[in-house]
């Protein structure tokens, strides 16, 4: 998802410049009609990893982009949440799962996307859990039965590997990285 | 800074409806003249608790909100960083002041103002810092030093607060929480 172009002012309509502001060190787009300053930022995606029993809940992609692959459930924040808010309300819309929220497990950076991925550990209450409209499917997988060629993006498969990693050495702790662009 | 009214679209200049989009469960500022959506999403302000020898360094802000109050050194994220590019360069911007990242430290959401505030442990090079354009002021505090009834953000404080208790508890770990409207 792209950020729109600035070529507008949303405020007034007026046609808008790109300078910097004064005091400022990046061009930004400026309003001269009405003054408003048009910031453009980074966007945090949040989701969880659900651990049932032993196994972990992926969720197979129904829209673009990597429609068809499998992940973790999560999106983008909204206005007025916390980040658990935000992961617990991805969870169901994406998973119809029930979670409760454990503690925060990985922080990535993806810059040439200009977002910010946030996974917090989460188990399921129950076993029910049903896809969602924007996921064609929703399954448990063990260790060995993820789906690794078949992730559909860099951040979910950097939450799981060191999932399981830390799992295996007894020590669940957080994480925070970055995913530079695929060369 | 509230994010701007969106009256009209960034890109055509048409105006814009508030509708829920189909496949969507919010209403947005939708453009019916080029099908764009614009979403409003929370912003991250990222930065640093700049440790020199058993001291910390902070800033006294220039510019409102809280002008006059102290703070950690930190700022809204820009396109294209990575946090901690993001955490090190607000860190140069509001105290001139060079460090070496260390991990991540506090994540807070603040969802009456539509942020996220993430703290960077980081260690000073040197003990050379000034005020940046946005700072009136820059000091190292110890402990007993520390200003707390002139802290400007409450995310401020709870980062320093519980720096100062893991320092003591001799384990520093990652904390995570939200700030909710002062009552």
């Amino acid at each position: 998802m792209p950020l729109p172009l600035v070529n507008f002012c949303s405020v007034c309509g007026a046609k808008v410049a790109l300078r910097v502001p004064p005091g400022d060190s990046l061009p930004r787009h400026v309003c001269d009609a009405c003054s408003t300053v048009h910031y453009r930022n980074p966007l945090m995606v949040v989701g969880t990893i659900p651990e049932w029993e032993d196994r972990i809940l992926l969720c197979r992609r129904a829209i673009e982009p990597r429609r068809g692959l499998w992940t973790l459930p999560a999106g983008f924040m909204e206005l007025g949440e916390t980040t658990a808010q935000a992961a617990l309300r991805e969870t169901m819309e994406e998973a119809k799962a029930r979670v409760e929220l454990g503690e925060v497990f990985a922080l990535l950076s993806v810059p040439h996307v200009d977002q910010v991925h946030l996974f917090y550990r989460a188990a399921l209450l129950d076993a029910a859990f049903a896809p969602g409209e924007e996921t064609l499917e929703v399954a448990l997988f063990g260790e060995n039965e993820i789906p690794w060629k078949q992730i559909a993006f860099r951040t979910v498969s950097f939450a799981l590997r060191h999932f399981f990693a830390d799992r295996k050495a007894g020590t669940m702790q957080f994480h925070s990285g970055e995913i530079l662009p695929p060369k």
